[in-house]
């Protein structure tokens, strides 16, 4: 997974079946005191992350599984909104 | 999956099985002010998306899975045309 | 997937089981200018492409399911060969 | 896999299904003189690696499949704490 | 799939469930000449390759369906050790 932190959303009403229903956040990869790391990606958000918070983002068929056995082409997904962590180097962390 | 722009298309008449009947688009990973982002990437496209337009695409797997169990080797979908995003800093965004 | 010229083929004889009877293409990434674009992919070949020419390549987990259930460990296979192209900004594409 | 340095934790209490009960590790990957190699990786630890320790690192859904036929959606697991290793050129190993 | 050079091998007997009695070897990946190309790979392997030998590496889960429905959580495979390959440019392949 990857430190992302979610800085938009974008929406599409013409998209694939599996995509109904589904709130796509834009993340920006950070790194552990907060710096851009790396190009956004668009993962789907079930769990309520608001804009400016920083999030956990888990990608390929690991993020698609959440959807169980449904035909959801997605292949990232916010899994986890960060409270805190500890990284020598880095601010002490609140998400 | 990642933000980018259809900017052509490809045809293949040799090729593997699954692959018949498949449209493929050339996309061009974009940045949010609609800037090229990376090398092109070849995805199928069932949803119709033209020339030009801003769209979704999904990788690996999860992108496959769209072709339930046939065996359609493509690791890449466009799942959704952009209508619209917010992204501080980006262009107010139009698909 | 992502475009590639056929430049090359290497053998193994000893190797992992489910490696037998395949042809390993080396296909090197191309831009739609036919310019290098990033190192070269060791892929499966089952269509029958000739070295010079351009090509379709898929990855991953997508690449194998064209071995069925068996135990083929590759990932990486030529699913098209390229007819023609239309991308803006580039000589009119031949494969 | 890959070689990687523990540097870190991080806690999430709002999280996806699947994600309750992971130690969730902040890897360095490094090269084998220690020497830091790219942007740092979440990843689930079950196997008690603290920080400080090298550890080799899979992703994807190998990591996943740790968890069997469960909704884990973690794409990256410490699945080894290295004792040693041997790399001509690099500082003779001790994890 | 990639080229690379085995240069080293790595030990850890602190691990998960599914990582006994595997041999885990470093892999360099290589260019057509023989240069160094990128970072190093923790690859599983079972066909007995040696130090400084070029070998064919296999990555995600096309390496890990080797291991059939077992739980072994590698993400990277030696598929095949090269005899000889045929690149232009290249130095005539030995593997």
């Amino acid at each position: 997974m990857f430190l992302g932190k979610v800085i938009g959303s974008v929406w599409a009403t013409q998209k694939e079946s599996g995509m109904e229903n589904l709130k796509l956040m834009v993340v920006q990869p950070v790194d552990w005191n907060g710096r851009e790391n790396g190009q956004t990606v668009i993962a789907a958000d079930r769990i309520g992350a608001g804009i400016g918070e920083q999030v956990i983002v888990s990608r390929g068929t690991p993020a698609r599984i959440l959807f169980g056995s449904n035909s959801v082409p997605i292949d990232a997904a916010i899994v986890g909104i960060v409270d805190s962590f500890e990284v020598p180097g880095a601010t002490e962390g609140e998400g």
